[in-house]
């Protein structure tokens, strides 16, 4: 077996509220493994770094490579994070984190140089690198799942914000939204209408079994589909998530005025989503002509930017050395 | 007299829909003279730059000073503006400027170095250098007059968007703005409330002589000063536009996570709309925290920035000469 030199190796890491997924990549950031396991019940810092070690372990073993393969890791972590200390200042109430040093964890655990950043800032990265947007200096990456956020890049560079909290457009208000203030830690006006609760209370609040085949607690994907077959109450529900993100993908185009939208989440790349909402985003193109595309690397938009930015910092900590 | 050193004083200027304002000021910004004429009936590029020949012969003779003292010229255009080629893409259809290469036109008439932006974002430049946002590296300004802009300042530095059209915020979307989609050139959905058209519109809408002293046809100020004086029917006009302008704050602040909004324009700088704003945004400090205060440089505030733009224009091209 050719023995790989020394430290060219890095781990991409996204935890999330229910799953933690790792992926083991090459100087060139091809993956070359991957790992995930729940984190329901374990979702600590402690408990999350210390899943990460098992988990970096059984890549490590499983390609064969001796315990100093790594050069650096890089985490997303669902949250307000403070990319410069390494902070995540704070999650929502599935993970409740407040002001966890991740940074500092990762590189006592691992020895290595590592990077922490959002989870929906590094899914910009991922399409910003090697997606949908690659070669575009200013976008903004839509995470359409449970919940709603938004990656900036401006200029090349991600946009985080004075308090790092930049991209919270789950709490935008567009009409036909509520207006009632809402507290920290509960869905935002947008995300009522727009992320993939807000679907389910949609369809629920409309729901009834003479208009329809699909069960009362279908998921927004099945509901979207549905739409596709052409179910009228579906479709409803689809119009009105479809003309709530158009306008807050207007007023951020007015804001920023970025050519390019990309839209990722699990319910962010269904084509329904994305269609309706381009049509109705195009009734304004008097104004604003951004265009609007599913993200490239779906799923794996995260981890992928967590892998690009753990190749940043290892080459960074080598510059420094 | 005492000879001033050749090519030590600059020219900022603000070119209005309606008027062009003209400083000239010393190698600190200070300013020596001030000069202003309509636009109305010669508001097209040549009649302008005629006008602005004019001023600055007067303001140099004013001052007793020769022809060559100038060192730069910048201007703010009342409209989109590509701040590097120097080019107004597009004003309201109050002057119907497209495609006038202003920078160019200033050079060749005045024979010195030239640069040119949006009249708000001079603004902003002009409160960040000399006026309320003195250090601070991330806010936003915004100009509410007849119409509302927005001058966006990211890491020190103002965010302009792909084509130059960033911070439109007149026609963003929010609850109970039209969601009517507007023409190019016609008042945005935003505007037609808290802009000075729109406030007065709410008003003679609302207005009977039974509720009112003040005429039909009052100005919003009038109006703003008229609901100080607890006039209801005032006070709702008032609340109307604060509660919009809010909304517009809390969604921008959602987004870029901006500690700082400045407000300025002739209607952004009365008290009671700062203040009642400043209130119903308070409601939602649990996500937004910005503070959010009135212009120092009131209508000052562009021709400051014009100053400090031909400084660092005047001082660049001696970099490079």
């Amino acid at each position: 077996m050719t023995q790989e030199p020394h430290g060219q190796f890095v781990i991409g890491a996204d935890i999330g509220a229910t799953r933690l997924r790792l992926a083991l990549a090459d100087g060139e950031g091809s993956i070359k493994g991957r790992w995930s396991a729940s984190t329901v019940g374990a979702d600590g810092a402690a408990s999350i770094v210390g899943l990460m070690r098992a988990g970096v372990d059984t890549l490590l073993r499983a390609a064969s490579l001796p315990s100093d393969s790594l050069s650096a890791i890089a985490a997303g972590a669902p949250g307000i994070t403070n990319a410069d200390s390494g902070v995540v200042i704070a999650t929502s109430y599935l993970m409740g984190w407040r002001d966890v040093p991740l940074r500092q964890l990762l590189e006592t655990e691992f020895g290595v140089p590592a990077s922490v950043d959002n989870d929906v800032n590094l899914a910009a990265i991922g399409e910003h690198r090697a997606g949908a947007a690659q070669g575009i200096s200013d976008f903004v990456f839509l995470a359409i799942g449970t919940g709603v956020g938004a990656g900036i890049v401006l200029n090349g560079r991600l946009h985080h914000g004075t308090n790092w909290g930049a991209g919270e457009i789950g709490y935008m208000l567009v009409p036909g939204a509520s207006e009632a203030p809402v507290e920290r830690s509960k869905p935002g006006a947008l995300e009522g209408i727009v992320g993939g609760e807000g679907i389910k209370s949609q369809w629920q609040s409309r729901w009834s079994e003479k208009l329809t085949t699909l069960p009362r607690d279908a998921t927004a994907t099945q509901i979207f589909d549905h739409a596709l077959q052409s179910n009228p109450l579906a479709q409803e529900v689809l119009q009105l998530a479809s003309r709530t993100l158009a306008y807050a993908i207007y007023n951020t185009s007015l804001m920023l005025n970025s050519s390019l939208f990309v839209l990722g989440g699990t319910i962010g790349i269904h084509p329904a989503l994305c269609d309706t909402t381009r049509l109705i985003l195009h009734e304004r193109s008097a104004r604003v002509q951004s265009e609007l595309i599913p993200s490239a690397l779906g799923a794996d938009a995260q981890l992928t930017g967590a892998i690009f930015l753990a190749l940043d910092t290892a080459t960074r900590k080598l510059a420094l050395a």
